[in-house]
């Protein structure tokens, strides 16, 4: 032996950041049994449960819904690489870090990308996407983020997608923060393409993309005249893995056991009753934030249940108030993403995190470690107003 | 709730196919771990911890040693997606499904091609592969599989990394079966990317694909004039995430906890010891197949230790023993693929798996599994040929 790694005891943290969030302990007693093959009768039972389980989250009748053996990164290269052909235009809404990358990815994927820019923390406007629309010729696909993770902002996704259709294009969703926590209904909404990831609102660790597709989609992947340039990703293949059980490559197993019972949580509680919860908690966060004196980054008629972005007050070091927090309490927040890197904290209020007493634990150890900075705030404010709304009394 | 699935008990399965194999219970334990954020000052030393332990099984110094956030096939893509700009030339030595698989991906990279074909059982030669350099121009790399999956058999790599060497090429090696089991040695041999899986010889769960770049494939990298295809698979991205914690993507938190524990498990063995455990496991394996009758795919000098590639007797309906092998007993082996399909099984003896006790288990349920179909061996003549080998008389 030539290593000297000691054994592994983690710590327990309280993930209130923009994820991973923490799982509900069903979740990691089934990713810790034991293995079967990935072809195994077994195993293709769980499959099938996995696909119709998200089909219940994604709110759709789409037969192509599956999760990719990849993170929530891998899941917008599938909607990409499979949509786009070299030479396509594609025109991506960016509110934020994650519409930046969309399209990134989409250039890499050989599309022509226009950028329809917006304010970071406002939602997109469909307003602007139509009129990209219309002077951009023949767009193969829209792609905007639901719920972008970098400001906490949530935009609606009805009238892009008939902007989008009224163009003869194809809409592209990012779900990442919202799939699971915040209201979607991909069939009602004529979403035709929406990917997520398992570590935020779904209460899965990190691991996999779930991925629907709609059959006008489908239908563009059948009319493709190149191939798809990865074959990870080809959602041809999977498909016929995922159908038909022939060989493509082995799926992560475990991972897939924790998706199966994270979203058996979520369908037990009901999809509907968890948007409610998500949405109650994080009005009782955004309370207590405002009677500490501090500022959210979203306009507030278009904040995520799931997700705030706070501007840290200018005389706090956010980066250290983050270490305190880690350090003494083993709580996690996230720090600003892109523009807002060093100057804000995202909060999370996400799958099996999103709780009252969350809320509550959150908002006092926030106290304390701005306090040892010197900002001070009437004590335990925050925690009051936001009990207030947790108790239906504002 | 709209959904009704049962609560999670996947039946114990013993994984004597081509992957997954069965782990420790210190992996399935490690991976049901409390999570912690992926920026968090405990998993990156979780992340030191698998990089040096991933060079530690690869046998090499490459500063860029890291695992992809998606299964082998993601790793063969990242290999290929990294060093082939469009317009490349590609060698790639073919004598299995595998290599077929490396020439496909490489050529939805853009590379263009030039396939070395060799007899499926056979080692890949390396005066084939020079004459094939010979006439084709400039090459950007030679890529070759050490341990064919479809068929047990093994390539020696040093003679085929030199032949690249003298054209000026890479060498890309496909270590999928072998990691962790087999005899392997990255800078020894000149190997300038080599990736492999988790669910084989190194004993985790899938998801995973460890990968290594030599400093050579590293300036390779550095010095394309195209991006990467592909923004999840982009090896200065993840290295920039590995290096300096700059975020990318969300990795896999508890695969990678996993991982980790399979790593140490090999560091505390020995690697030497676990390829020499390989050796022995599979000599004993095919001793007993041998005097049951059965005969292998693979050339006898060039035979894998971790994977066995058998022919069905015409008479035997493969797949139906492999039907009562996993409803009798819980065994799961695998069938043939490609050109084998239908025609023969696959005997993995892989990581935790490859043990004496599970030879004698396999053969033996094997024995009795093809007397049902009406294959008489001279009962227990494989087990007790098995059993010689294990015990050192033969």
């Amino acid at each position: 032996m030539t290593q000297d790694t000691a054994g592994f005891m983690p710590p327990y943290r309280l993930l209130m950041g923009a994820g991973p969030s923490n799982v509900h302990p069903r979740v990691l007693q089934a990713m810790a049994s034991s293995l079967v093959g990935h072809l195994d009768p077994n195993f293709l039972a769980v499959m099938d449960d996995v696909r119709s389980l998200l089909r219940y989250v994604f709110r759709t009748e789409n037969p192509v819904t599956l999760p990719i053996s990849g993170t929530g990164t891998a899941g917008m290269e599938a909607a990409m690489v499979n949509i786009i052909e070299p030479g396509d235009t594609f025109v991506v809404a960016i509110n934020g870090y994650f519409g930046q990358r969309l399209g990134e990815i989409a250039e890499r994927s050989g599309a022509n990308v226009i950028a329809v820019e917006h304010e970071m923390g406002k939602a997109v406007d469909a307003e602007r996407v139509r009129e990209a629309l219309a002077g951009a010729g023949k767009v193969k696909a829209v792609g905007v983020v639901h719920a972008e993770t970098s400001t906490g902002a949530a935009t609606s996704i009805k009238e892009i997608a008939d902007v989008a259709h009224e163009a003869g294009a194809l809409l592209v969703v990012d779900a990442v923060t919202s799939l699971g926590g915040v209201e979607l209904h991909v069939d009602e909404w004529g979403v035709d393409v929406c990917y997520s990831c398992t570590q935020k609102c779904i209460g899965a660790p990190p691991g996999l993309a779930p991925l629907t597709l709609s059959p006008r989609a489908v239908e563009t992947l059948q009319s493709r005249t190149t191939k798809v340039r990865s074959f990870y990703l080809d959602l041809t293949e999977l498909s016929s893995y995922w159908d038909r059980r022939a060989y493509h490559h082995t799926a992560p197993i475990s991972m897939i056991y924790a998706l199966r019972e994270a979203l058996r949580l979520i369908a037990e509680e009901g999809v509907e009753a968890r948007w409610e919860r998500h949405i109650r908690n994080g009005e009782s966060l955004r309370a207590g934030l405002h009677a500490m004196g501090l500022n959210v980054v979203a306009d507030p008629e278009v904040q995520l249940p799931s997700l705030t972005a706070v501007h840290a007050p200018e005389e706090i070091d956010e980066a250290q108030a983050r270490r305190y927090l880690l350090d003494r309490h083993n709580i996690e927040l996230s720090g600003g993403l892109g523009a807002l890197a060093g100057k804000a904290w995202r909060i999370g209020l996400m799958g099996h995190n999103s709780t009252g007493p969350n809320v509550l634990t959150v908002l006092g150890a926030l106290e304390e470690a701005i306090g040892e900075q010197g900002y001070e705030t009437q004590a335990g404010a925050g925690v009051a107003a936001a009990q207030r709304v947790l108790r239906g009394i504002d």
